[in-house]
């Protein structure tokens, strides 16, 4: 019989998450019912997002319950079918959660095509972060041509997207990421025009720097002294994309924006976004973003971690600032 | 010859103004030149915004100059002429100043209809603070019938108009008040559905009770703690007016909303409005209003102080949470 490693949730933190947050279990895999799936976990993505889905306040999602497996966004193999949706051999997308093994109705599973793309690229331009990045900047961003934007966490999941489909469009496009490292790999590799070193210097004497003219549209992953940075340098009509505050999810009391009376001064919009709400259109995200990739046009780049034992101190890493690209657990 | 008793600015304070940020003076009238008009000013507008004209820093219009006059919105009288548009014993509204005339070329002024409604409504609700609700709550709030909608200030100059309006339009209206009075005021005078009194209550405690299917539209005139309560309360797409805030305007330090995560996790939307840029379309506004005033569906209400020696202790009313309706000064 198979046995699975599980990573369920075992208590709700304040702060940071420490350690005994998860239980890690080993359980019997039970045979499958009519209409089920029997799943192996080959990626498990490692999102911020994850940090409020153990809160029990209200939020977009309903929290993960004490006593359940952690929720996380899986690339799996189908092992065993009995779903006539889908057959043995087919790499899915969907909700596994931090486990190696999964039963599924299929409900909410997505067969990934046969191409040239690395698996792991389905849970980061092509996943979550990706569809993130395209609705956000293309439908609550709103950007046109010409347009100055400005990217916090340029070098993340989402951020790094984010900034490259702008520079697709024509915009003229400004990361903040930390560290000389990173700065170099938005710049450089992903095509940028300029990235702010936030470790390095004052982020409003970079913004000065690189947006003499003000920003239109900020996409903010961070919250905190950036966003109020960024605040500062609205221009007329500017908009601000509320997609997550990195800094902010593990503070006791979170810290507003004291520089939001901007909005006013310049008839701005501040508009927050969960990507949930576009699941209806992810297939018209993925077959474009599918082909920039495959034109060379856009690059995902995953930093992949193995085994779930080490859970814990990958997700550690969303938050300590030292990861490049989309976080992902290999099984 | 004429003499005039003007009110200039003399220095920017920091925090509250003292009384000798302005100056009075005594000075002689001019004669006017081809094109112009003498305007004796007959009503002069006092608005929370004229804080905001005395700082040096950039916003949506110039701060008024060191020995300027100060600048305020004026209901006047014409006494004399040389402009073929303007004639003597007309009256006009339009930006004269804190002072007892004014000598323009017209540009601004708008001539006032011979009705049946009092000169002072037309710098209340038939002026800025009204065309401000009309804008803000329609265009800015996309307000829709069976809303539930907030309004902060609600027996101030805005807040009245704009709770009045929503309810016009079939929404459900909570007003938030300082003080037993006042919300007697804006419920049993004004017809909102209830109004919370935070000097009274907790604010969320009576968002809660008020409010218990939570919020659609939030228009927010003083920032602080209540834009913070209100935020708590959105609904999934809800839209917050980010018109002014009273209670930041005279702090050294403005505070942000700690709460503003709110706005990702419902979709909602934050957007700052400045009513000059309506300015096309004042007209219709102004039709729309004037009937619903002769019809009795809409009240404005000033609270009138007489003497330009009094400006400095009327205006002081601006802040103290002591007026009620419009704050004009009688020349």
């Amino acid at each position: 019989m198979l046995k699975n490693n599980t990573v369920k949730l075992s208590s709700r933190p304040t702060g940071f998450p420490p350690r005994d947050t998860w239980t890690y279990s080993l359980e019997d895999v039970r045979e499958i019912n009519d209409g089920e799936v029997l799943l192996k976990n080959l990626y498990v993505s490692l999102d911020p997002a994850m940090r409020g889905w153990l809160n029990e306040t209200r939020s977009y999602i309903a929290p993960v319950q004490i006593g359940e497996v952690m929720r996380a966004g899986t690339i799996a193999e189908v092992i065993d079918s009995k779903n006539q949706k889908f057959k043995k051999g087919e790499i899915l997308s969907g909700w596994g959660g931090v486990q190696e093994y999964s039963i599924s109705d299929g409900k909410g599973y997505l067969k990934l095509p046969n191409n040239e793309i690395s698996l792991s690229t389905y849970i980061g331009a092509l996943g979550m972060p990706g569809m993130t990045a395209y609705f956000g900047i293309l439908e609550v961003g709103k950007i046109k041509k010409g347009d100055t934007v400005l990217v916090s966490a340029a070098a993340g999941a989402v951020g790094s997207v984010v900034g490259q489909i702008a520079k697709i469009k024509g915009c003229k496009v400004v990361g903040i990421a930390g560290g000389k490292n990173k700065c170099d790999y938005v710049v450089n590799e992903l095509g940028f025009d300029a990235c702010i070193d936030y470790k390095g210097e004052s982020v409003i004497r970079g913004i000065k720097r690189e947006c003499p003219y003000g920003i239109d549209v900020y996409f903010d992953n961070v919250g905190g002294d950036i966003l109020d940075a960024a605040l500062i340098f609205l221009k007329k009509g500017a908009r601000i994309v509320v997609c997550g505050a990195i800094s902010q999810y593990n503070e006791m009391s979170a810290k507003g924006p004291k520089n939001y009376l901007s909005l006013l001064v310049n008839r701005a919009t501040m508009k927050g976004m969960v990507v949930f709400d576009y699941a209806n259109k992810y297939h018209i995200a993925t077959q474009e973003m599918t082909q920039w990739i495959l034109d060379g046009k856009l690059k995902s780049k995953e930093d992949i971690y193995e085994g779930i034992e080490n859970f814990y101190e990958v997700f550690k890493k969303l938050f300590d600032g030292n990861k490049k690209g989309k976080l992902v657990l290999k099984l």
